[in-house]
């Protein structure tokens, strides 16, 4: 195999920037691959050397700046900032800015974006992740329903989809695979998966477990295999970084807890009273705290609870699951495969082409999957 | 399939009290299965009302009398006293004294009491499970390694074994299956898994998994399949009860310890520092509180943890289990299963005849095997 | 000292059936006197058997009925249930209906009511407690700014008092003290505190301080005592019962959740991220959960947290609460004390007449004021 | 007021290495007095900029070595290496070896290296802070009761004291008030608090109330000041760091545990099922975790628990509180106070001289004794 591309949508945020301070430091083995699901994968998957890695964003702080924020909010380890500073400018010189005005232009400037990059690096193929600020839920529109409508609305310079469908619009007309790393509308238009299936690319998505719902989805089949009934599951967010300003915005918060929930009456079999928050604590920095209280009952009508506290760094948490995913995507183009990816449940919150959440039995698709490769 | 009998050992102890009242409020429709395994499972099992119980006990305490003590507590519904109490002074009329003596004496008249049990109340089958408390871990002594060496040391008038042994031994010379709900000595003997070879009866255990330890074997595989590095573990319970009188004692505790630290370093795949306590707190009464500390590494070092509270009631956890082990291994000795039943390791902390501790792996693999019974 | 009569504005509810069934209890001597503060004070206060219960509902449920409601949720212990039955009539024969209407028309039956109830139990002085359920925030009007205007407006007809505040006045009129548990308006209106001074009857309020707020009252001046720096606190409340659905509606709970806000930065000195919920989980019956997760700062800018999780019979502590404020309210009547008592802050969540929030100070100066009754 | 010593017995220690940096960013103004309780007091105290700090210690690290250590941990902020390390570098041309020998002998040279600060530093006066490593308790000996016993076994070469009250005995006789920050003997014994008297200096001690008891101190006069009867009250302490490893060691942490409890059953006024665990989990580095479980019983015997869980930075709690009582003891010295200063306890576990455990009555009795220097 040859080199492959790692496209990053939103490629100066906090998750970029880690995936990308850490997999320098993987390469020239200065860090261990712990997070990394692929290490622990039998899987014929390109090498972490193999990869290079460009992208998109709307802000122009230099990496290495946001590389040195990281170390200050303990995220990036202060001593690994000097030997990946050439790595990162090397990155830096393939970032591109966002472009403007209608999103027929717009997304043709993207495809050009990805073309250039592929052919400047001579790269086999490349993945695109989206792993750009959450966006609000987005209206239905009539353009999202085929692609044939969709091309028709962009040719006449409608603006029809939100920057995360646009970033996977481009994407496939670029032949490139994608992932969708947020709760963002992204892929997940019936528009786009037909475009996918015509191009003839693998995407998946949608919002990286990471957190609160990773032990939600390893609890939860808990209760049922022990025919215990769970009666409420309630469960605070508090979470600061970019993530919580930007979910500050109930129409943002909307999407992440749409798909937070999504999950937890599918693994119970039942509907259950679940209160989910997510607040803005700036003062936690790159830090998540989430809190969830299980109430259940056994035996005779026994109430008993499960409380616990996941105290997490989320940007460690996704980063190597992004790295992860850009090599399961580019072993997937390869090996043919077309459309919605559901066999990667294992990495998100709301799995798209799976029903399933449970978080053993996504482990388990996912090993047999990539063994397949 | 005709009537199957259930022979408790410490059969007027909570557990054992919870899972009688059960038994008697599931035959009456008043009580939901909340808890029982047995009933998502897709098995040709006894049904509930073909259960005839009986037991041993070294106290006397009228069973209406400790219904009332666990209603108190909470563990039974106060409403359900009156409805079953008919019910429980069946049980208590094939509930016999611990006899006395020496070991070869004692074992011939537990033998006694099994069979005469079997045959007053047409049994095709008893399956006998101890829930006694739990004993100090016993000494090795020769006798232990061989049924003949076992024999012949209780021919002569020796007592080699503990009581929770001697139970196996007698069910086993009685034709019974056994299963070890404690983590007390029990079947854990070369010289009484050749005597279950010999009978051609199966057994399982060891040491229900009801609390802690169940959380324990869920979260553990999420780290390791997540490829994040668990650093320590620490666990403290909180327990009243006879239970946490019992462990008072640290001899005893140390059975518990060992059996509920056994597993941890087997799912992980590495040692952790794991600091762990068992705490008598009698004003907890019935309830059982476990708080564990978990600190993990992920990627480029970042440090995390995750914590969590067990509230539970342990009675009303562990009673459902011992009435689905009843019924799975009178389905197995039917089926003519003989010797440990490592499939049951779901049920247990300490899994005789198995090295997997991952609760959903466990999980499968028991649906699979009751599948084909 | 003669009778004293404890009028319960809500006497159905959940609370006012705890401290009635307790005050029954306490007199039979079948229950200690577990959470009643005045029987730590030295002072002379009226003994609980000289006490004479009556009051207010808009619901009809028979008492016996809605104790009988709470020894299922574990409130009243079942076997109290029995002794106090009579008690219990007793007192039903003092409750009466809220009276529709005109408010000037209410006003002068509920007077009616209290005075009738005086005179018929021959009592000295009677004390007005409004435990009803939380009332949302009452958009302001002319009438509450002095006596003579709520009087005009009254009058003419007009309503423009909350159900609470209505019951201020009429206790007032009637020559009452007046106690407000609850976060509504009740007695915090510029008429109403003129009307108590014009009366010549002391007040109190408001929201009792019973859980959550509580534990943040007592921690907060830990770290201003220790020069650490609190930069957020925020708290989760899970609760059923009526009080959960009624703070269901956003409009109720901002009433609630502005009382508990309030006294956080005042005890800090400094304002505070401090995200609060409460969310209604009507699985947890009487039982009230609340998390609370402080991240601080120390020397040298090092970050550390407190998380706390308090788990709580709303009822059980809000009663004994009821029963001390009635005592104390009817020794500063008698003792000559008019308006607002401040003093009596460690009660609140929102002190009345009080800038004071920390609880170890209130306890000091509740101690001092009781000793000079 | 001239300059003031502060010689600090563990003085490479990770408490004394943060009060040192702490105390040089200060007075360099680059860091806030955060934990410092003396900027609230309103008292005569020496400013920051007139300590001179000196020390003992048994291990030769350099104390820019040991800084860089602590900001690998995340105690010290990595930016204030550079601006202290020339204060760190002076401060370490104070330190001495701790000598051995006979203990007539090693006081003699204990007594002459203080001597030698004060007149090379043109030093007011000095105060020795003990923030050595815990020791195990001590047995009793007959030299301890009394001034006179004490020297005349020393004089004949006897070692009759451990080190912690070698320290204190010299400090004493070279004129210096002595602070016991940890749970070791220390100052402790009738001989020692003689010798104090007749030299005419002030005292106070033991260990430092950082964390856990900290909080005890402050929750549990909130449960009897709300006549709230706690019923059992369960800690788990976890913690890395030298602490973590000294304590291990059983006979460490029995002197721990010891000072731990002592003040809970004296704050509830009855004694309390209460265990209490200090675990050794290296991997935590220099941070502590608590773990509190208080089963709580109100009204009509209603079971409540109140949770908490504290994560904190030792050394950064401990380290201005050092310098804090640095400050105190000089300004009691210079005041004329003699002997344990009980109005102290505020800072200790266990605190000397007092029976005042409850956290607000001490905060008010220092603001008050603090004021009258």
């Amino acid at each position: 195999m040859g080199r492959t591309g790692l496209w990053l949508v939103g490629a100066r945020g906090s998750v970029a920037t880690t995936a990308v301070c850490g997999l320098l430091g993987l390469r020239a083995g200065l860090v261990p691959p712990t997070g990394c699901v692929t290490e622990l994968l039998d899987a014929d998957l390109p090498p972490w050397d193999s990869l290079v890695v460009g992208g998109h964003d709307v802000v122009s702080t230099p990496l290495v700046k946001r590389a040195e924020q990281l170390a200050r909010a303990g995220v990036v380890p202060a001593e690994l900032l000097g030997p990946v500073s050439a790595g990162l400018r090397e990155v830096q010189a393939n970032l591109r800015d966002v472009p403007q005005g209608a999103q027929v232009e717009v997304a043709a400037r993207l495809v050009a974006d990805l073309a250039s990059f592929r052919s400047r690096h001579d790269l086999e193929r490349v993945v695109v992740v989206n792993v750009a600020s959450t966006e609000p839920p987005v209206d239905p529109h009539p353009a999202h329903a085929s692609a044939a409508a969709l091309e028709k609305a962009l040719a006449v310079g409608e603006t029809v989809l939100p920057p995360s469908s646009l970033a996977a619009y481009a994407a496939f007309k670029a032949g490139c695979s994608f992932v969708d790393f947020t709760p963002s509308t992204g892929v997940a238009l019936p528009a786009l998966a037909e475009l996918a299936a015509v191009v003839g690319v693998p995407y998946a998505g949608r919002d990286g477990k990471t957190g609160e719902t990773l032990v939600r989805t390893v609890l939860a089949p808990m209760f049922t295999a022990r025919a215990l009934r769970v009666r409420s599951w309630a469960g605070t967010n508090l979470l600061g970084g970019g993530d919580g300003s930007t979910l500050e915005d109930p129409a943002h918060a909307s999407s992440k807890l749409r798909t937070k929930a999504s999950g937890l009456s599918a693994l119970l079999g039942h509907p259950v009273t679940a209160p989910l928050h997510i607040d803005n604590v700036p003062e936690l920095g790159e830090q998540k705290t989430a809190w969830d209280h299980v109430l259940f009952e056994g035996f005779l009508g026994a109430r008993m609870t499960l409380q616990f506290t996941w105290t997490g760094l989320d940007s460690a948490l996704a980063a190597p699951l992004v790295l992860d995913l850009a090599r399961l995507l580019a072993a997937a183009h390869r090996a043919g495969r077309v459309g919605v990816q559901g066999e990667l449940g294992f990495f998100f919150k709301d799995p798209l082409g799976s029903t399933e959440h449970g978080f053993a039995e996504q482990t388990r698709v996912l090993a047999e999957w990539a063994g397949e490769l």
